[in-house]
């Protein structure tokens, strides 16, 4: 069977370094399905990283791998780890950007450096340890080989919207390509909100959820593709017409009601 | 026998968007090759997509499949098409985008849920519908199987440069990262034209054909890779030169002539 | 056995250049792997795409091959070739771009047509001719049968930082996405200048080597993942803080000592 990695870091495309850890892994497991999700993750945002991890290991089939890449502290004494979690295998820095999602199962800290590149450099443990390590992975090799398990890896650096009985606080994350922002409530905080919530952003109050971003020419909300709330404008730009982005406070609420996100909830 | 799905769509790369599509084809069809073709179509441009399209489409081995997403209308009514055109398949919405090269031999609407990814978001149908029906072709099931034969599907929004006796009018439909200016008038009509046709781009007249890029220091009209008119600068921009972008018009006349776009044609 | 072939071009990503080139390998050789190192070469800069190529190849596994395309002449007389380096094998044009790194054990022009796709554009020598022939070399045709030996190929156009016996003056070549200064001093170069060299950049004066870039909150002069020197900011932006790019110059040199890189060296 051929096994998938997928790649989500923030290196950006306009250097190699994304091609070189797809030749690290090759170079061990040539017949491996490399996919590269992300690499446009801000510089050293672990936050926003751990999210995209969390939405991407979701998207894969059970037993893929994810090599994350959001790694401030490169080459100092923070952990390299192998995450078990939902059903696939996530492999990257103990900084929190592998906890973003489903609870783990097990952590192991990457401390045996056969399973290595033979020298690593300081600078790049995503190709010389983390690549490698994930190859090896998808040839099969058990986690407990790799490595020792340990039960303190550090936590997510910011998580999902702070829920209560009447709904969600939360904040903008992201906003993609077409200007749509993807917020941190997750799809079962919003299902649980019932059949009209409202939802609040900036100084906007939208009520009810969309199916889709194709009709109208009002700001909608509804369930994307990451899983998560988003506001989007149908043929526009939420992001421009709010004249928002990441970081901008957002709420949820069930049934109609009428406040802005910045009213007492 | 390995096969090829290529991807052309207005994702861009910074989103994990085009990485999930790649994923959903993987967990249908793990031995498949996803070409990366192109992500950065202007969002929501479906004329030049079209263009984009029929070139990547070309291009690839006969039996291959792309996989086309430029879909502001994703979600709502329109539906979702397989063509089969100049042999190869082409999967996407029914706006044209697919439309846009050698006539269909054969057009199917996408209605068979069972070989889409189960409850495939209304705002991503080309992860959960065109990504697993495109792998499913090449699985070699028949489109029959996945829908039902249609004989009215939108046509491309733009067509190629209009032509009569004496030659082209048409216009620039994309500037490239080199500055090269790529117009809609094919090779086909270049090579009706004789051998040393007059070209006009706003106020300039480039007479003759060169043949690559990369003689001399003044504006050259050539067939460049898209099979396609350009209008390039050995060594810079044509673009900058001209202050030309998208949209500008372009004549291809028979013969030397003098005249600029600006004339009567 | 899966071959690997790596891409380094001055594409962009934007256009589907980079994919055709893909597509093109898959045509001749369906199983090869293709790594998409780097597309991002500023344009016709053939200086950064040559050490781009060779830090590409040597961080390939042995027997990989790198297509390298950044080709202001292309169409023109200049040769295609095929270098044989380092134990791996370099295919692009003849204007130093493939001669960066490891000297040439064996160089071949291309004159074989047979191996090319058939009718290439005079435009796109990578896709139609550079790319084919890689593929084939995958495919263990030997480079005799594509083209005959030649002993002439052009020099790459900037070599690497000079040297005596103080030490090495070389320069920035290429500015990283997180900031960090890449030059023109190999690693070997700055092993010989013994444990606690001196480096000079513009004005500042960087005294021993860091291991990573993730300690303090000084500029740091380490050897990166290029294999190269490179000048940091921890957590920062050395580009910003020292308001460089490239072409900046940079001196390495042994022991402590006092200077700037506008002092004598």
């Amino acid at each position: 069977m051929t096994r998938v990695i997928g790649l989500v870091t923030d290196f950006g495309r306009a250097d190699p370094y994304a091609g070189q850890v797809e030749a690290a892994i090759l170079a061990v497991a040539p017949r491996v399905r490399v996919i590269h999700l992300c690499h446009d993750i801000p510089r050293q945002n672990v936050a926003l990283g751990a999210m995209v991890v969390a939405a991407s290991a979701s998207i894969l089939p059970s037993g893929a791998i994810v090599v994350g890449v959001v790694d401030p502290g490169v080459g100092t004494e923070r952990r390299g780890i192998i995450v078990r979690a939902g059903g696939r295998w996530l492999v990257g820095p103990d900084n929190g950007l592998l906890l973003g999602g489903a609870a783990p199962e097990g952590v192991w800290r990457l401390d045996q450096p056969a399973y290595w590149r033979s020298e690593p450099s300081p600078t790049f443990h995503g190709r010389d340890i983390f690549a490698p390590a994930a190859a090896h992975l998808a040839a099969y090799i058990r986690p407990e080989a790799m490595g020792t398990a340990i039960a303190d890896p550090l936590p997510a650096p910011v998580s999902l919207a702070t829920t209560d009985a009447r709904g969600a606080r939360g904040q903008v994350i992201h906003v993609d390509r077409f200007g749509n922002l993807i917020t941190n409530v997750p799809a079962g905080v919003i299902a649980s909100l019932g059949d009209s919530p409202t939802i609040g952003v900036a100084d906007s109050v939208i009520r009810g959820l969309a199916r889709t971003y194709g009709h109208g020419r009002e700001l909608v909300a509804l369930v994307g593709s990451w899983n998560l709330l988003e506001i989007a404008l149908p043929g526009g730009s939420a992001a421009d017409r709010l004249g928002l982005s990441a970081g901008a406070q957002v709420t949820a609420r069930r049934g109609p009601s009428a406040f802005g996100a910045g009213a007492s909830v």
